[in-house]
């Protein structure tokens, strides 16, 4: 390792300049005008894979091309597949007026690199292509056949490449998936995450009226359609924050002792994230702490209502209908169609039948599981504890990675999420940030992690 | 009064013609970018007011100017004074996809004018009008002295009106106040009205996290703004349609037996009732009849409630805050003041500290009772029967007319309410119409009503 320690740390400047080509790409996946854009950056991938000697193929889909990229095969029975996936599409930069430099013209400043998608995700996929790129330039045998997985749409849900993924299940197949596109817990504890929560979204309207009656003339006399909603919708969790609606816990698998315990001994300080979120207290399902409830417990969450008259002063009228957006966040083993049924069956039971209720299934992902005790969970403690110089924690995620259960279910490989965001970096918000200290012991760390799956069989 | 009838049934053309140009302007009072259009309304009304030979003076307001035109002083002992009240004001039309017209471009279908502001109020206090106005061109001595009172803020709630009656009380005092601004029971029942509801506003705001935040990431943590908002709004209404705000009912005034025994007596079908307005069924406060319900019990509304996305699809995000405007329909001798800060009151005990609750009162107006059995109402009695040709009937009204109960206490006439409306009319909705013949048979109502008044003495 001494030859691509020595390349890794005398190429650090120019890796920062190829991270800033990367990030100048307006990338951004959910607005068409960015097309262009888009298509460019994959092109410009497509390039520098080439140019660092791996076999690079762009699939076009509906949507934006997925590139996969194979190193050279090294042949022999004992050569583990690692496949690494990212993605190089971008939330878009809006509000533009709230960052402090252009989000598309990358800055450094007091050691960090600020751009949209700095963090999320070209800089983390990034530091595993770099670090295969020291293997491959210093002529050390690489100890695993690397794929590269970068996809351009994971933004906009990664619809396309769920299916590409079904589809070539056979040819992307690997003994460990490799994912960069989490957050460590701080700067001082590198994190191995090995579960993020799914997803259940339904849509809830009630119908009462058939137009906006006067309040005066016709109120009283019929239901009003936003207090029928909003009892509809206070009739799915209770004063203790437990969502009441019929077996919403049932396939919730509970925490270990052991989580419970590593989570205790995180140092997490309620008062400053209360602060930094701006809430008068912290609030949540009781008997549970408040890492637990981000991390390990289902919610029901309001995203939207919507109902009558909103504008300036009153207008009074009983409103024809109302209307609200809803998420769950789901946990392992809950199954998002599922809870989608159960959520619509106990509205249905306590909507009285003086309105009409309509509910509309959105989008679902189903929560994500891997065992922390695996060959590629230990070896990637082994890769943070040596770039990072501190224990890594495992920890869990709030948010949904839906590609995770797709990759699961058909590529079956042990699934390693090595998060190289921070608490602060901003993702999809005004001036985004990687920190370029973590990129660089990223690029360690990634070079680490292939040798010890490379040794672990 | 033949020359009067003749002159009316030769002018039935223009009259409507007339009306036209009165809806066609957009004085919606609610919206500021109307200002100009409320403006121009009034100015049109004035130089009409002058034509016909009143002498005609618009005050001008903080808000929207008030118009005061009275006929040529027929002096003499016996002549009573007649105030003849009128908005020209109106709702605003959204939403505008529901219209079948457009809203200020008046179109006549069916013996029926549709647009925003024809029978409320434009139509009503017009028929009036061209009562007066037959009178004077015919040179038949008027029977009565007669003030315009013409409004532009009766939609947000008269403030600047009360403060000009106050003011002008003694200038402005009249036997008999003359207002239709309400509607007929049915197109078969002409109808006076003794009481109408007061009401009491009040938003409602929950504030919780400084931002939208991520629900994946951070929720479960911090109260959703949204079910807060819902949890309040559901805690003052219980499931048999009874508010629960500690001594929301306690100064009712109970419906006496005459009454009930007039109410039950009135042709009212539930059935075609729900249909009309498109609901699956009738539900209230329990114990009580659907008259009962709309005339003389109390509310508590949601006019409008908002929060979150409201786009297509989803935003998965915890709402930094959400909003309601509730307003409370008030019936004898509750008093508003008293009854928005018992809401509040109540809201504040409930509302949890999660969250930061703020809640503004809007307009407030008392509610409304005139005895039945006065000279007014037996001389309205006479001319509804005479104009409509059946018996009218006496009954409440479930809206609000904030200036009756200031007129009541600073003008001290007897007030009668004569309403042209009809109950299809659609105030407030969509599709806003004045039946022609009741435009027509409320001219003529008006013509006798003066004479009946002039004799009464």
């Amino acid at each position: 390792m001494v030859t691509i320690q020595k390349y890794l740390s005398q190429n650090r400047r120019p890796f920062v300049e190829q991270l800033k080509s990367l990030v100048r790409f307006p990338s951004v996946s959910t607005q068409p005008e960015h097309r262009h854009d888009v298509l460019s950056c994959a092109d410009w991938l497509a390039r520098h894979f080439r140019t660092l000697g791996l076999d690079v193929k762009l699939y076009p889909t509906k949507g934006n091309p997925i590139l996969v990229a194979r190193t050279p095969p090294m042949r022999g029975p004992k050569v583990p597949s690692v496949l690494i996936y990212g993605h190089y599409d971008v939330q878009p930069p809006e509000p533009l007026e709230l960052w402090k430099t252009s989000p598309f013209e990358p800055v450094e400043r007091a050691g960090k690199l600020f751009g949209r998608g700095a963090s999320d995700n070209k800089g983390q996929f990034f530091a595993h292509v770099k670090a295969v790129e020291a293997y491959l330039k210093t002529h050390t045998p690489l100890p695993v056949n690397v794929t590269f997985l970068i996809e351009g749409e994971e933004e906009v849900g990664s619809l396309n490449l769920m299916s590409f993924v079904k589809q070539r299940a056979k040819q992307l197949r690997a003994d460990y998936i490799i994912v960069s596109d989490t957050s460590m817990f701080s700067k001082d504890h590198p994190t191995i995450t090995y579960a993020t929560r799914g997803i259940a979204a339904l849509e809830v309207r009630v119908d009462g009226p058939s137009r906006d009656l006067h309040s005066g003339v016709f109120g009283g006399s019929v239901a009003n359609p936003v207090m029928t909603l909003a009892r509809l919708l206070a009739a799915c969790v209770d004063a203790n924050g437990h969502v009441v609606v019929p077996g919403f816990y049932d396939d919730v698998r509970p925490l270990e002792k052991w989580e419970c315990e590593q989570f205790r001994g995180l140092p997490f300080n309620e008062r400053a994230y209360a602060r930094f979120l701006g809430v008068p207290s912290l609030v949540g399902e009781k008997g549970y702490t408040t890492l637990e409830r981000r991390w390990a417990r289902p919610t029901f969450e309001i995203n939207g209502i919507s109902g009558g008259y909103q504008g300036p002063g009153t207008k009074t009228i009983v409103p024809a209908w109302a209307g609200a957006k809803i998420t769950c966040r789901l946990v392992p083993n809950q199954k998002p169609e599922a809870i989608a049924q159960l959520v619509t069956r106990h509205l249905r039971r306590v909507c009285p039948s003086s309105v009409r209720l309509t509910t509309t299934p959105g989008h679902h992902s189903h929560p994500f599981h891997e065992s922390p005790r695996g060959r590629g969970a230990k070896a990637a403690a082994v890769a943070l504890r040596k770039a990072f110089g501190s224990e890594p924690v495992f920890a869990r995620e709030g948010g949904s990675l839906p590609i995770l259960d797709v990759f699961k279910r058909h590529l079956r490989g042990e699934i390693i999420l090595v998060g190289l965001g921070l608490p602060d970096d901003n993702w999809h918000s005004p001036n985004e940030k990687m920190d370029l200290a973590n990129f660089h012991r990223g690029i360690a760390m990634s070079a680490e992690l292939l040798r010890e799956l490379g040794t672990a069989h």
